[in-house]
């Protein structure tokens, strides 16, 4: 194993202009860990309830994902509902029910402390830095948050990305942690809390990543159809630590290929725009390394000039 | 000399969060003309009233540009005034006054008819065509429009463009004129009423570049500070068709290099984003080619991979 995962298991509910689920596996981990596994052995640390089913089980097996760290609660597993606007740009929330979640203190079986790559899912920043805190001499460390842990857990957000190698973070949430609007500013405000590397997400706009002395900047993968944006954002992450997982890179030390790195974004881009294409997890069902390895093929040859 | 560029020369005011200008060089074909004249020789038509001042036409005639089919006419030069919001995205129109614009018939001198690159910027398509129907033999036409013509003149729109080789359009414009949300929808929709190329502007996100069997994308410039984006758009279009005429391009064959559109892109990126850097035109009175390609290179350094 070399990649560590924490965050959200979960029940979503999802309606879109293109149908509707009623129940359907979900979660920033389940999203990272099934993108990132086409890259690397990962494990993932989460909670779910006795309600979570066989089959989910199996779906998380068949891609090789570690599952000693998935604790199992009596009640309910975390349920999150949502409903899209017509041009999917905007989803409203209609439900969150934390369930077993609420309680959620992640504990890191043994063998997973010594593993060299840690992403940690949109979850409480104290709890983000308790995961990192258990594993020991861990070589990079990345993570995601949003909107309410920037406004109402400031301190405790500042905290704890201080010691992370890469912040993931959408545009909207990079102008509200920064207090900056134009996002080379807001990236280099960003930099100077702690993370060598931030990256940018900009739905279907693509993704941008700077670092101190470069930045690199990806269009969006043109999608015929758009059925379901639920989970892309985390589906970026997997492929994106993923990538630098496989490579063995170490984003501290000042030999990162900036090739790597550039890549590593295109990997992020590519499983972003796959997760779209079906209702919640369901692309991870059939897709293969090549049709990912194809993409991004594609994405050189619609931006090479 | 090889492109004539047809639209609005104008005088503007202009209020963006950095300062605010009350009387100012602009009009489209002002934008198209002074950005098209690092690549190729231009010639304009256009008119303007007896206040227009001799700076002007010098710095106009500074850029080698033609002015033979620049018309004097007793009366104001037209005049646009406007507001752009906080963030720049938006911006109101305060004022239009057309003055002698009202009553332009662009009549082309005998020399332009010739020449092989035409530019149509943003005026009313049956005046666009009356254009083209003057020039003898034209190699390569282009043309700007806007949701005014989409939406009141759609006939007369669509029977113009349907001899163009090229459409310049944003998202919003064209998804109205395709009636599809989805951009690659929409561009197929647009490439089958006639031009055999789209290019579709996103502002601070970039372009788009369709045709029947490739497509390109570019993301935007990242500037760290945007002074004011009037005529960013048409100095887009500058730069494309400038660079396609430089190159001595033929859209219609098939034997069209994909390397000179996805460049053609890049340039009109690169103009676009020196024309924001200043209020109004000011930037083109320092700017020099050396500039322009050592912004190209940093094109190619944030998006390769």
């Amino acid at each position: 194993m070399s990649l560590v995962i924490v965050g959200s298991v979960a029940y979503d509910a999802v309606k879109t202009p293109h149908g509707s689920v009623d129940r359907m596996l979900g979660g920033a981990c389940t999203y990272i860990a099934l993108s990132a596994s086409y890259f690397t052995k990962t494990g993932v640390v989460a909670v779910v309830g006795d309600d979570f089913a066989q089959e989910d089980v199996d779906l998380l097996s068949s891609r090789d994902i570690d599952l000693q760290g998935l604790e199992r609660t009596p009640g309910k597993t975390f349920f999150w509902s949502g409903e899209y606007s017509d041009d999917m740009n905007d989803r409203t929330t209609l439900a969150t029910d934390l369930n077993v979640f609420a309680d959620f203190n992640p504990k890191l079986p043994a063998p997973y402390r010594a593993e060299p790559y840690l992403m940690l899912g949109n979850i409480q920043p104290a709890l983000q830095r308790s995961v990192r805190e258990q594993m020991n001499g861990v070589r990079l460390t990345g993570g995601d948050t949003m909107n309410y842990w920037i406004r109402d857990y400031r301190d405790e957000l500042l905290e704890t990305i201080r010691d992370w190698d890469f912040l993931l973070i959408n545009d909207a949430e990079a102008r509200m942690l920064s207090g900056e609007y134009n996002l080379r500013r807001a990236a280099n405000t960003i930099l100077a809390m702690g993370p060598n590397t931030v990256v940018i997400k900009r739905g279907e706009y693509g993704a941008m990543l700077f670092r101190r002395d470069s930045y690199f900047i990806v269009p969006g993968y043109l999608l015929e159809e758009v059925f379901d944006p639920t989970g892309a954002g985390d589906c970026f992450a997997g492929g994106f630590i993923g990538y630098l997982a496989e490579r063995g890179c170490d984003l501290r030390s000042g030999h990162v290929d900036r090739r790597d790195l550039s890549r590593a974004v295109i990997y992020g881009s590519v499983m972003g725009s796959f997760c779209c294409e079906k209702f919640g997890v369901d692309r991870f069902r059939t897709l293969t390394r090549d049709e990912i390895e194809r993409r991004f093929c594609e994405f050189r040859e619609f931006t090479e000039f």
